[in-house]
Formats: structure tokens, sequence, C-alpha cells
């Protein structure tokens, strides 16, 4: 380790100030230890934090020696603990990862005590290869197999306070060399022994054999993600101005993008779009998987006319001749306008027949032979058309808001009913869509839920004598 | 296997028409014949064509047999061979290279002598993850990690004519499977069971090992590719768009940025576009190190006066206030303006005095005291200057070009002398600039070539009594 180049580190990569409050994440090993050191001797304003896992005997120890460290060095000691085994049991997390969120959770509320400008941990080049092969391994792209950074916010954590890695160009030997040399008797950690942790399995066994097969695997790892981290920057970059370019409008949930200009994209740019977009809308979405992705670009592609799907995350898209709407589905978005009915609307649908429903939509009843009933109702994949059978009818159709507490049973559903109000959620109707929404009645029984579902009971069958054909259709404005 | 999503690939991906010539390289291995009769199943016309390496007993065996299949198959058979051990010896390729480029080299042959739309070969994602791992594992970046593609112009072998891979998205188990299933006998490989080979090594130790860590390491290695792959393609449209709006000029040898729009680009970007455009300079570059891009961006970044540098592929660099100014040495630069004399140029330096050497360019010479002159000369780094020790000269300082047949002692060659000639060889000057180049005589002797080097005869020492500065001086313009 060479503390000019580290400085240069500090203040180039990370950019750190010498005359600002920083926190080190301590944890007593040979990394931190000589991160601590180092930082303490460049005049940075360093303020030692360990938290204590409480994972295994011993490790009160650390703690005791850590806050030995600073009083020697003549720096301020922060200190916290927590019952990681309980939290991980709890949320049902891995220990490893449990552990993580608590120890940074503690790191970040120290930072905001003590007003300091960064969180200092002791990465180094060993864990950065470590963290390239976790993530290749479990599946990653671009963003994974960059690593980890020299500087980056964390917003679950503190969405100002970064959390910094000095050492990431520095392999863990010289960390240990530098503890070694100077007097600093690094904790070990025993379960770093453990290959049962999976980042210790890479360690001891999968990186060595990688080695054996070409003696600078690690130093190539290191550097690849280096270069990707370069490649990330100006892909980011890319895709924050392509992503201003095609984004229309916005609002509390949701993103609408105009599809002639995101069409032209290549898809993998459109997908990191239809990312980012996911991640504006869901800060904590951890996965939004690559089929769905893939769903998405298909239909901007292929499409001509209305299509809507669900998404990871409590997402949907809808994609229109012009649009491409991304939304949480409780969203409110003024651009897509739904059939609705007014307060109070109730008329009889004439058989055959239109009747106009407002908002530029339409209901048309019409007769058709059963022939082609049974056929085109066969494969009907367009929930805006349904076939009735005309003698299983108890009343003439009318079309009216359905009243609280109205009860359906939807086709598939032979026996029983459900509640139109829980039908509404499954289907991820929009609350406010809810209330105005056209329904088809005969008597006080649904027959038709048009954009969704028909009553089991008024269905086609192979006794059905008569047919009518129900259509909602959207009008050219 | 499935042949239905085989021919959206061969279609979508690999761009391949049914009724143009395709000619498949085929091993005998199941993933060469499983595509060869997929293919063909396909109804693609295809021409079978096969490489005998001669690397082992029985490779005879593999030729008839790819033969026999065929003449089963009715397809049309080309056959070739060589001695890859001897090419291999020959130009100092490993084995698994020089084979390679031996296939290659006869596989584009084929299909320039049957108008062949494409060359198809067997890879397959197993292919893919063992050349993404051995990518990783000797350094790689985007390019490397992304893969082989579906479809790829390799200039080395043929500038127009594909190869295509449309296996790559099938596991070689598959091939097997579909080998088996159709009554396919393929050839097993022997060395292939021989982990001697990188390759083998890859395949039969480190990525099973991968897989105990994480059971789809491979399936994951695979997507990433994929994924890479079209990050890479943003990415290199970015490049091109950017290359072409900072490039200010270009000729036979040399290509020419603006400094100004390029220094504001992210540093990663000007790496990209260093690379291309040595890449567009020197076609067989192959390893254009980091190193050498870094040392580029920094003097990009920081040089206020001119600076050059060599570059690997013998390429120069070129740095003044407002260009950039990549060369190969012999180029013929307009932009580059050096210190020339006109034919038959002699005159006097006056000591001290200012000579004016035409094209800008003007020699000054100062008198100074010894100590600033000792403290200076130690550590000069500027070519364009220099102290000599006046009581040494022989005679007056003159300026004028060297005859043919020079010779000139350099500082630091103590004994001996070198032909001017040879020198401007080693330093690389340009050949176009040499017969005008400015050189400062003494008598006979030459005392400096200003640029580059003093003479080591007329070298301040600690015998010195007198000295004098001589400075070679671009005027502003």
């Amino acid at each position: 380790m060479d503390l000019s180049s580290l400085a240069d580190i500090c203040n180039q990569k990370c950019r750190l100030k010498t005359d600002l409050p920083l926190v080190a994440g301590i944890s007593g090993g040979a990394d931190s230890l000589a991160l601590a050191d180092c930082l303490s001797t460049l005049g940075y304003r360093l303020i030692v934090a360990h938290y204590d896992h409480r994972l295994r005997e011993g490790s009160q120890a650390d703690a005791d020696y850590v806050k030995d460290f600073a009083r020697l060095k003549d720096l301020p000691f922060e200190t916290g603990g927590g019952d990681v085994l309980e939290y991980a049991q709890k949320i049902n997390l891995s220990i490893e990862e449990a552990a993580r969120r608590m120890r940074y959770k503690f790191l970040f509320d120290i930072c905001r005590k003590h007003d300091a400008q960064a969180l200092a941990v002791g990465h180094t080049a060993d864990d950065q290869v470590e963290t390239v092969l976790m993530h290749m391994l479990r599946g990653a792209g671009l963003s994974g197999m960059k690593g980890m950074t020299w500087r980056s916010i964390i917003e679950v954590f503190d969405p100002t306070i970064p959390l910094v890695r000095p050492l990431l160009g520095v392999w863990r030997k010289d960390t240990e060399e530098w503890c070694r040399s100077h007097g600093l008797d690094a904790r070990i950690d025993p379960t770093n022994r453990d290959t049962a942790y999976a980042r210790n399995r890479l360690r001891r066994e999968i990186i060595p054999l990688l080695e054996s097969y070409s003696p600078h695997a690690r130093q190539h790892i290191q550097k690849m993600a280096e270069h990707l981290q370069g490649d990330y920057r100006i892909l980011s970059q890319l895709v924050d101005d392509q992503y201003s370019t095609c984004l229309k409008s916005s609002g509390e949930g949701y993103l609408c993008f105009n599809r002639t200009t995101l069409e032209e994209y290549d898809p993998a740019l459109q997908a990191w779009i239809l990312r980012k977009a996911a991640f504006q809308l869901v800060r904590e979405l951890r996965d939004f998987d690559a089929a769905a992705v893939a769903r998405c670009l298909g239909s901007i592609a292929t499409t001509s006319a209305g299509w809507k799907s669900d998404l990871p995350g409590g997402l949907r898209i809808h994609v229109d001749a012009t649009e491409v709407t991304l939304f949480s589905w409780q969203a409110d978005l003024p651009g897509l306008d739904w059939p609705q009915l007014a307060e109070g609307f109730d008329a009889m649908l004439p058989s055959p027949g239109e009747l106009v429903l407002g908002n530029d939509w339409l209901l048309r009843a019409e007769d058709t032979d059963l022939e082609t009933a049974y056929m085109r109702a066969l494969d009907n994949e367009d929930p805006q058309q349904a076939w009735i059978d005309m003698d299983s009818l108890p009343g003439r159709l009318t079309v009216r808001r359905a009243p609280a507490g109205q009860r359906f049973t939807p086709l598939g559903m032979s026996t029983g009913s459900q509640k139109l109000s829980d039908f509404w959620v499954n289907v991820r109707l929009p609350q406010r869509a809810r209330a105005g929404w056209p329904v088809i009645f005969s008597g006080n029984e649904v027959v038709w839920v048009p954009g969704f579902r028909l009553a089991h009971a008024f269905r086609l069958t192979a006794r059905s004598r008569s047919v009518l054909r129900l259509t909602m259709i959207k009008q050219a404005t």
C-alpha cells in the first residue's frame, strides 16, 4: 500500500475532503484497520464506527479491540449491535444480507449524527473480484458485472451521503502487510474460514482454481470491472439523454413515453429505458425480470391497437398507437380514457342496437348466426367483445354502474360467486375507474363486465339456440 | 432442440435465406452434425465442408464419416487439410489458434468457391460460456465479455461473407440428444478429453465447480453474454456517432480529431474513440493496451503545448492546443508542421543570437550562468532545448541539413557513433521530415539534433567553464 497513491484515490475517485468529518466502518479485520490507519495518517477527520453482528463468541472482543485502536489513534469511536439472526428470520433474508443491512443502517445513522461527508468502508480489490464473480454466477448484466464503485449513493440507506471505497484498487494481502508492518494486530473473523458462506467458497476454492488456469485471473477480473464501470457510465448517460428525449409526460405513479421515438431505438436501449422508468416508479424494485422486459419490447414493436400487461413490482404497461405508459396500478392516469358512466346512468341496451356510454365509448349488440358465434367465441382474446346465450337471460339487457356489494360469477367459476369489488382487485382495475365502469345487467344479475369477463351463466353452450354479440368500442376522436 | 425455433433464429438472428448456398463447417462432432442435419431438414442449400487438422490418429476416419453423412443427405461435400503443427511452429502460435486459422481459411475459401451467403458453424451455448470465461480470465472488456455473436464479419477471413452461429442458444447435450435420436453416430474427438487444452480444462473442471456453487451458472453466463451484446451494440453506435462528430480530417495513415470536442466526452468514451481510430489505421492491430490509452487520455486532459508519444502497432499520437492526431509514423501529415530547412540552407548561428529557420521556427542561442545551466540541464525533459559546453566546440556553430552518410554520437553513447539515418529510424521521425530537419554543426561534427538529442561530446560536464543554452522555438502564427 502506497499512501500517496491512496491520497490521490481519496481525492480524485472518492472525492473526499480532509477537513470534513468522515465515518469509517471498521470490523477490526486487516482491510478496515489498514483503511482507518491510512485515512487517519492522511489527515482525514475520521470517526471510527464498529457494528457488532453478535453472530459468534468473541465478537465483543473485536469491538473492544477497535475501541482500543480508536483511543490509541485519538479518534472518536461509535459502536452498535443487533440480533442479526432474529432479523434474518423475521424478514426471510440470508444471514449475510441481514447482517449487511443492519450494519449499513447503523453506519449511516452515525454518518448523519456526525454530519459526515461520506461513509468509508474497507472493500478491497479481492472483494471486488468476488463480487463480480458472484454477480456473474447468479445472473447479471453490465450493472452487476461492473462491480462496486469508488463512490456511490445507496438510496435505501441515505439519499445524499455517499459510500466510498478507497481500497478498491488494493489487494487484501497488502492490507495485511500494512497491518503487520504497522503493529496492528488485525482480528481474524473465524467465519471467514467457513466455506459454507457463498463468498468464502469463492475466495477459498473457486478463485484459486481460476488462478491455476490463468495466473493473473484476479487482476484481469478487477481490470474488467474498472473497464466496465467506464462503459456503464457512458451508457447511463446515453440512457438518461434518450429517456428524457422520449418521455412525453409524467405524474404521480406514471410515466408516458412517445412510442414512435422509443421504437426507433435499439431494443437494448429500449430495455434500459423501461428498466430506468420502472425504478423511477418503484424505488425498491429489486428485480425487473428479463421476461417482463422482453414482453414489453415485443408489444412496443408489434402492437397496433391497445395492449396492456402486468409487470413485476405492481406495475402495468399500456401500449397504444402513439404512447407507451408505465404505471403503478393505483396511479391516476390522465392519458388513459376508460369507459365511464356518469353517476345515475341507467339505460336499456337495444338488442340489436347501440348505446352511447360517453367518453367516446359505445356498446353494440348484434344478432349473429350460431355457427359463426361458436367459431369466433372459441378463440376470442379480445375482452371487449362477448357472445351471450339469449335464452338464458332473465330479462332485458340494461347498462348501469354496479351497486355496492354487487356479486358476480365470472366465466370459469361454475359454482358460487364473488364480490365485484374483489373482482376489480383481481383484474387490477385502477381504483378510480371502478365506480363508473359500465356493467351489463339482466335484471339484477351481471351479464358481462366489458373489457374483462362474461358471467358464467350466460356463456354460449352446445345447447344455445340464439346468440347476441356484444362489443364495447372506443370511437376515434 | 426445436426445429421451429431454430428456423426463427436462422431467419431473424443469422439472417439466412433458404434459397442461397450456405457452407457449414462440420467436424463430425455432435454439435456440427446436428447443425448440418437441422439446416438440411429446414431446406437450406447446404454445402458440407470438413477440415482435417491431422493432429491425431483417426482424423481421416472423421473426414470419411462426414463425407458419408453428406452423401447420405445428398449434400455437396468439400474437404481439405493441412499440417497444423508445422504452421503453429512457423508463426509461433498455440496449436489451437493455428488450427482455428487454417480451418477458417479453408472454410471461407469454400464459401467463395460456392458463392455462399455465409459460413455456418456449430458453436453452442456451452462454447459461448467457455469463450466468455476464457476472455474474462485472460483479461477482457465489454467486447470480450459479450462473447460470440449470431452473425459477424471476421475481416481477416472475408470482408463480406458473415460467420453465423445458429446453435448459440442450444446446449451441447441437446445436440448430442438430437444425434442420438436421429441415428447420427457423432465422432468424439479424444483431444476433447485432454484437459491440457485450456478450453477443455474450463469445460471439465472449472464450469462444473461453478455449477456446484450456483446451479444455473452456465445459463446465467450465457444470458449475461446476450445482455452484454445489446449493450455493446448501443455503445458501438454511440461511439460511431461521436467519432464522426469529433473527427476533423483524415488521410492515408492519419486521423485528426477536434480536441475541444473530444475532451468534453467521458474518458471511457474517449478511450473507445481512440481504440476505434487505432483499428481504423491498423486493421490487424490485436492489442492496443490500456496503458497506452491511459497515456493518451492523460495528455488530452492536461497537455497545454504539443505532446507526442509512441503507441503500439507503429502508431503515434500528437496532441496540440486544438487537435489530437493519431497516425502511423510513415504517414504524410498535412497538419503537423515540423522545422524544415530549405535545400542548400547553411547559416551561422550567432551566439548569443537568433536564427530564423523558416516555417515559423527559430533557433536561439543564449549565454547562461553555469549554476543555472547545471540545475536546469539535469532534469530537462524538453528535447527542444539543450545546454552545450562552449569550450568543447571545434569551431563556430552552423545550421544546415545533414549530408547523406553523416554520423553522430548521441548523448549517452560514450564510444563510437551511429549513422544519422539510423538515428532517424530509432526516434521514428517520419521519412518525409528527415532530409530538411535542421542540424546544428560545429565544423563537420553534429552538435545537436534539435527536437531529439545532443551529441555526447558537447554535453555539460563537471569540467565545463562556459555554457550556451540552445532553444528551438515554434512561433505563434
